[in-house]
């Protein structure tokens, strides 16, 4: 059974034929937690109706039930979890730990790959894939943090590294959603003094002051400009973490940059185009960013994890079973969940 | 005398009141060198008709003939070299290599402050703007590749450095012009192994490779980028240096960055947003750059000039009197010189 989405709106649980082994070099993974993305909520919200439909989800945890010929680093029994895209962790990009960019690695749901949100997902490159979890079973209680390795902590992480976060840092967190929240906890894991994240739903930004937010900007646009520069002697951030890719939010972004400061952005772009001004350039602002090498993060991230120093598990407000995944899409796409859980 | 720019192609030799001090912290320069800049052919094409005229010019050499009662590091007689930007040297931006965002600095030739083309200049924050040169005198053989530590050395030296140039790192520079040149010796300073130059003007490609450049490609446009993705693996340039500024250039700069890789754009840009596509992003590659803190790299440049190990002043192939700088201008537009000294 997996969820299918048929055009906006429109998620159908489904029977398919079983996911199984094609290559040497696959697992078969018995999917034990997955989860909805924000990224999600883009084709949920914008596809046109597909005959066919389309399989959906990259971010999941599972056991390890058949492998191929070729698997080395995995074992049946494995409890792994597998980052947003796939890749060899071979090739001249996986090993400069660009995994995204990996020359024999793509992504979930697409292609023919199967999607992260079903009973099963046969996992391509494998070796260079998926990580094993140091767990005692795939019920432990870490799991909600663990599963934010797939995807949000990481790109938190990702967002944090583009945008220079270190010692003393003055960072702003644009976007409060579960990729937001990650960027908090990112950059207070990496030394920020003050973190300012701009959002305006109570509980997110609760729970950002949670992770490690100092300040809170409600305002949006020029006043949520206005409103940083206050916060920062009228400097702006070093270091700003744009987390939603909106045309408006990377204005945002990029209006309260710092002179010498960076963006890094990790939000999908919702256009070609990035929408600076000559300011951008005047004041030497970098932007960087793009989708997380997550499966460069698993083994950097999973110690502060397991050892309980960051919970970015925290970001799941709701758990539903695999029948009810299309009402978790309504939950997350109506801001009624930060980000839902789907266990197995 | 200085020349003054009263609209496009219209460069006028005048008299004006004689320089002068003004603050305590400036000083008297007169001088002995300086130079038109391809960023002076914008307002030379571009500029409407003034009936007061438009200062012109922001790199010079010369001799301090007076000071400011407060001016402590510089003394009268000292040859000093001025960076395109004034900065005090103390503010924050200063202390963190900035100088371009100086909180008490700005720019030649605007807001009532003199260019760098006439005869004697008030330099306003004297010590934190000057760099005295050890030199025998003004006419010392070095002046000219000293003269480009007011700019084009330091922009192409900061472009390397936005482009994140290190040992072993393929680079590709997109402009023929003194930035350019400028960037590949910065390139090749510091350590890259392959340097593809992108232009077609046989003079200066020919200086390019002199200057260290590997790889020549002369196409524009797409074929620009086929040609160096097939020099490069296919995969595009570590690091790339805009030294433009056109929407082409910047369109072909981040068409052949590799995933990973890095713009470094000093190119004033010609437009306001960035033409990117979803492929910088997906490719994570940074875009970074700005106006250059020359100050910043006067000293960390200055030794490999004096003991000949760099020799950008060689982007000077022609040098005229203050009179007949007009025609420097015209020389410079129509491409019949890569870059006109004024000699004083």
């Amino acid at each position: 059974m997996i969820p299918d989405l048929y055009g906006a709106g429109d998620v159908r649980i489904e029977s398919v034929p079983d996911a199984r082994l094609i290559e040497s070099t696959d697992a078969l993974v018995r999917v034990t937690r997955a989860c909805i993305c924000g990224s999600d909520l883009w084709p949920y919200n914008q596809m046109e109706h597909s005959e066919t439909g389309q399989r959906m989800g990259h971010e999941f945890i599972g056991v390890v039930e058949a492998l191929g010929s070729d698997v080395r680093t995995v074992k049946i029994g494995d409890v792994v979890v597998a980052p947003f895209a796939w890749s060899d962790g071979t090739c001249v990009f996986c090993q400069e730990g660009l995994h995204t960019s990996c020359l024999h690695g793509g992504w979930w749901a697409r292609d023919g790959i199967d999607g992260g949100q079903g009973e099963a997902v046969r996992v391509p490159q494998a070796d260079g894939t998926l990580v094993v979890l140091p767990v005692g079973g795939p019920d432990d209680a870490l799991m909600p943090s663990l599963l934010t390795l797939s995807d949000v902590m990481g790109t938190g992480h990702h967002a944090a590294l583009a945008a220079k976060v270190g010692p003393g840092k003055t960072v702003a967190v644009v976007g409060d959603g579960a990729v937001g929240l990650c960027g908090v906890i990112a950059a207070r894991r990496l030394g920020a003094e003050q973190i300012i994240i701009l959002g305006r739903r109570p509980d997110r930004i609760a729970l950002a002051q949670e992770f490690g937010a100092t300040d809170v900007v409600s305002e949006r646009g020029e006043e949520a400009v206005e409103r940083v520069r206050e916060l920062t002697n009228g400097f702006g951030a070093h270091s700003v973490l744009e987390c939603v890719g909106y045309e408006e939010s990377t204005v945002t972004a990029l209006g309260i940059a710092r002179p010498g400061g960076a963006v890094g952005r990790v939000g999908l772009p919702q256009q070609a185009s990035i929408p600076t001004t000559l300011t951008t350039f005047f004041d030497n602002v970098t932007i960087a960013g793009g989708p997380a090498p997550a499966r460069a993060y698993i083994e950097q991230l999973l110690p502060d994890v397991l050892d309980g120093t960051i919970e970015p598990g925290r970001v799941f407000d709701r758990i539903v079973p695999l029948d009810e995944v299309p009402d978790g899409y309504r939950a997350m796409n109506e801001r009624e969940a930060i980000k839902v859980m789907v266990k197995l």
